[in-house]
């Protein structure tokens, strides 16, 4: 069996760590660094894939620059919410798709736990991320960041980043 | 730390992208592409760890050939089941066993989600991939992959590849 | 978009694999094997992410030598548990952290799914292991393996290794 292409090794290589250091900083409750995965002109939102698939906008969460994220996270802070629970991922192979406007396409799959303080744990969200993953001072980071949940029931109190 | 072999972990690469792939084209309900994943002669089966151990031929799905699985397909999109379910693969890191008539063995871990059309997502199933991998034209095709189900305790309505 | 640095590409595949492996070994009920993932002078521990934080040594188990992992399989072959329920574990990306005292530290988040003889299966565990990972003999084996359980809630009859 012939070996894969060096190149888009490389860059799958890049693309699967930069979806597990996103997921990490959630997982580890350093909510200040998720800002920092993106791009400062960016898309960040959170749907559900009947409405993805329909092409309505209408998104659980919805970010269009750096410091909407910012302004999350500090809300997110305040409301000590955080305190309450915490996620684990388990993020799949990304497949690389191609690239367009100068960013990497991606998709990604995933799977959430979420972890009450209490310790029950439940199934929280599956789905897949679509990216678009450009390259800024050496560093990946995310043009775009779309989490199609594959359930439409999506608890209402919907808190930390997917 | 010396790094890994290169040829070794180029192949470990393609069938990790192999496997990543097929779980991609169930979930996002490709089935059409579903049956091109296996070599015209192939050999699927849904079974459980139980009766693998045991080596009892009885599984719950059972196709020796591509046709077999393009007809399973037919029959699942005139069933409508589709409609009614999806699924969310998650897949582990395979293990390359070795090579044996022409085909590279290899143990993937699976765990599949099913979300019901009502938003309610459930563990389906877990297990293991075992697979006899070959070349075709210069792609990766299965020429057996046994799906080997932890839980002998599987829904009746079982629909969907695994 | 630049690749990844081969010689870290090759340390962490190399890391990805020990932490297939060792998974694979417990979900195959090869539990012989699982001392030998450790060096001779090891850490073995499981506890809580509340417990970890706190810096608290209690932990739900604790081993120090591979002979203490090799008396609990003893433990656990004599108890008959093994008969009564398997694990799937499905494990991420490892984050490698860098190097100290000749060892490589790497964060791996994990999922664990328990499987009843009567084939119910639920989620077990999530957390993530943090390792302290030394070459003996061109292998790779765990100096210390600190399993951090996201739920403090952990069941009492905690049996098989996580």
């Amino acid at each position: 069996m012939a070996g894969s292409d060096p190149a888009a090794a490389g860059r799958l290589a890049r693309i699967s760590q930069l979806c597990a250091d996103y997921a990490r900083a959630i997982d580890d409750d350093r909510l200040e660094e998720w800002p920092e995965f993106f791009a400062e002109e960016c898309l960040y939102k959170i749907t559900s894939a009947d409405n993805y698939r329909r092409r309505l906008e209408a998104g659980l969460v919805y970010a269009d620059s750096r410091g909407m994220l910012r302004d999350r996270v500090t809300a997110l802070r305040r409301a000590n919410i955080y305190e309450r629970q915490t996620y684990r991922h388990l993020v799949g192979l990304p497949a690389v798709l191609g690239e367009a406007d100068g960013a990497v396409r991606a998709e990604t799959p995933f799977l959430v736990v979420r972890i009450m303080r209490s310790g029950a744990m439940d199934l929280f969200a599956t789905g897949r991320y679509i990216d678009a993953v450009v390259e800024e001072a050496g560093a990946l980071r995310f043009r775009e960041r779309i989490v199609v949940c594959d359930s439409g029931r999506v608890d209402t109190l919907l808190a930390l980043p997917l």
